[in-house]
């Protein structure tokens, strides 16, 4: 579903309308793409693959910031100019980017100044979606905090299957862990839990979920799944 | 402390510098600026005074996003064109906001592209923050995310004072209590303990902290002040 604006009904602006190619750079699964000692002066698309990008705690603990997928940005702190990043972005799969310099796309934005709308409207749309999970973290619980993690991730990376679930990739308890900021196993007692009840289940390509049923799951008893 | 760029020391472009005067409007403490039932087409300058925007849960319970003071801009999410906010933004002293239509601020980016570019850097520094305060929350206990947030307003709204302390606006607890998210009785007794141990203390003007003594606690126990 695309957004529209409210007077005209134009579609957001799409940036990639905007860019010329540039560089390709493939990565193996599990290579890291950037780190935190790095120079921070580049930005990143994906073309093929998957991305993880995370924060790193002082004590070692990894939080998920967010997951791409092809035509999707990630990098955009390289904006700010800073000598380091405070993330890391790592391939999940065997992923190929796609590289700008933030510089280039500075100079771009004042040649083509509807790539900076196209931008603006990424990032507002990027900063709501934090919003949302901030009030999650805020209020919900853990159960609560996983469930709409699923349906986020199956709206963003899934895809229709034939019996009403949506196919998703095969999440592991440690990454679905990193992002709703609890440990590895209270993911693994809800995830079965949710598996019992026929909510979700494992297929041959990953984890396969009923969003309609979470959803209802969600709606009716906002304190269900949080007391055991 | 002004970010500066890493190639050419360049500080970040201000918005600010390319904005043309628009209208004031005027609001007195506790009134709404906007609502979530209306219609999401502008933007705002806050010009004197303070904005809270905060999100209201399902059941009605409310976290506030950030507190904007002069020269911040909020409502940023008009960008999208969106029929309703998900915000609301309520002014917290008496208060004078500038306002621009968002399709005025697209006309003006295409007119004045180094104001995207500003656009931009500003909306990553904002995901920076949620960023971190994502962070905060998925590792952090209440005692560190609340010593978290004193840090972080101190630092962009405080007013250092004379002897080491900032002076900060006269939070109420329910208001931390809303950014932190607990509940209002737990950041009373947290602020309780902080300021029996010398790191705050209420003055005339509001709560005046210790900074530096602050960020020492962080370090040294990472698990101090969650388990009472």
């Amino acid at each position: 579903m695309m957004a529209v604006s409210r007077e005209t009904q134009e579609p957001l602006e799409d940036p990639l309308a905007y860019l010329p190619c540039s560089t390709i750079v493939e990565y193996e699964k599990g290579q890291l793409i950037y780190g935190r000692s790095q120079l921070s002066g580049s930005i990143y698309l994906v073309i093929d693959g998957k991305v993880k990008v995370c924060r790193t705690a002082d004590d070692g603990r990894q939080v998920v910031v967010d997951i791409y997928q092809p035509d999707e940005f990630f990098g955009e702190s390289g904006f700010l100019g800073e000598q380091y990043r405070v993330e890391e972005a790592t391939a999940l799969d065997s992923t190929k980017v796609m590289t700008w310099s933030t510089a280039e796309i500075e100079d771009l934005v004042v040649r083509r100044p509807r790539l900076g709308v196209a931008l603006v409207q990424l990032l507002v749309r990027r900063s709501m979606d934090f919003g949302a999970r901030i009030e999650s973290f805020s209020i919900d619980g853990i159960g609560r905090r996983l469930v709409r993690s699923l349906i986020r991730f199956s709206e963003r990376l899934g895809r229709e299957s034939v019996d009403g679930y949506t196919d998703m990739m095969p999440f592991t308890h440690e990454l679905l862990s990193q992002y709703v900021g609890t440990s590895r196993e209270i993911v693994t007692h809800y995830m079965n839990k949710l598996r019992r009840e026929g909510y979700l289940r494992y297929s041959r390509k990953g984890i396969a979920l009923n969003r309609e049923a979470l959803r209802e799951w969600l709606r009716r008893d906002s304190s269900v799944g949080e007391q055991d």
